[in-house]
Parts: structure tokens; sequence; C-alpha cells
């Protein structure tokens, strides 16, 4: 049950960046635990008001964004996924990691950073395992 | 107390990258909770033999890596560290998941990725606060 709780945690994520909604990502970052941010070829972002700054500034014009084969590492009260994010016709990986807060799974840290440029195993076999 | 003790397995981490040594890299990898690491421009790597070989390859010519500024986030039996990667006159931006097992800081997940390219701030300041 805990793994499919993680998965949604990490779709609405994605959910929220495709869509381009603000609202949605802010809710969705821990309100309790420190949490961090980095994007690729940004300076870390630490505190929870630079964090979602920098959400609503890349919201206002989303990338048409995928996750693509996560993988949940499930550690109790904290767990991490690995996945692929399909933007345009690029591949990055992103590390993300959630954290339970008043029973419900939030996002403590984000960071996403360049691969080797191909797409999961499974995409290059026209089964692209989406979380849309 | 928990917070020196993941600092210490961090540099671990770094003192083993810095020093070329395999058999220290190879140790402070968990063994029983999965792993997984994202080197910069590569394929992910999932299985702890594709991750220790990895590190092997890389430390057959180990860089003058150093961590700078590392920031503890600690979650009890789970614990990151984000830090600055400074690689010869590079910079790149690191989470280090580390994770209890047996009753020692273990590592569970690296992923190494682009910043802007500029030190930490306290290192502009021309007060790095390293590892070493």
């Amino acid at each position: 049950m805990s793994r499919e709780e993680i998965l949604f945690a990490n779709e609405a994520f994605y959910q929220a960046f495709a869509d381009g909604d603000a609202a949605a990502m802010t809710a969705l970052w821990a309100e309790e635990a420190p949490i961090a941010c980095l994007h690729p070829g940004w300076e870390p972002l630490f505190e929870r008001e630079h964090v979602i700054a920098s959400w609503r500034a890349i919201l206002e014009k989303p990338p048409a964004v995928r996750c693509l084969a996560p993988r949940v590492h499930d550690h109790g009260e904290v767990a991490f996924v690995l996945c692929w994010e399909a933007v345009g016709d690029q591949y990055l990986l992103a590390t993300n990691i959630f954290a339970r807060e008043a029973g419900r799974w939030r996002m403590v840290h984000h960071q996403s950073g360049p691969t080797n440029g191909k797409p999961p195993a499974a995409a290059r076999d026209d089964r692209p395992r989406t979380i849309n």
C-alpha cells in the first residue's frame, strides 16, 4: 500500500509540473520538515519560500514533462523515487524524496540532472511506463 | 549526535572518493537496502554490483574532489546530505542519502549534477566549509 501511495505522491508532483499548477505544487511540498530543491544549472534552494518561488517561475510556462519508469525505495517514514523525466526530447534523471507528514507523503527534496541522454529501456521498447 | 555521525559518513564517502580507495567505497554502501547511483551523464545504476563497478572504474583515476558546505536533513533512520562537490575547478551539487544498517549509517543513494557553476557562499567568502 505504501508503495502505491508514494508513487501517487510522485505522480502528483509531475502532474502539477506538467499542468503548471502552482497551487498543487505548493501543497505537495512538506511544511514541517526542511526541504531542498536542486534544479539543474541553478543554485541550490533550501528555504521553502525560495523552492516555491522557483516552481512558480517554472510553472508560468511549464514544459511538456513526463515521468518515466519511477522506482520506489521505501524506508518507512521516508521514501525516495528515482525516475526519468522526459522534457521535450530530452531525458533527465530525478531523485524525489518524500516524507510522511500528518499521514501524507509530502516532497522534501527534488534533484534533477543529466543522464546519458537515453530513455529507460522500457521506453526504448515502446512500452513507456509513464505515470499518466 | 546523529548529525555528526551522518556528516562523518558523508565525509568517509568523499575521503574514499578523493583517495581512490575502492575498498572503503565498497564498504560504505548499504548491503541490505536497495541502492542507486546517478552519476552525471551516465545511465542510472540500480544494482549493487553496477554501482560498485562504476566506483571502481572512477577510482582508478580519482579526481581531486572536495565536499563543501554539507547540509544534513535528518529523518531518524534515513538522512540525506546535500553538498557542493568541488571537482577540479568545477562545482557540482550532490544528494547523498544514508540509511542506518546494523547501527551504522550507510549510503543508499548518490546523485551528482550541475549547479550554476558557483561555489557556496561560504567558499566565496574564503571560508570554505570543507570536510577535510
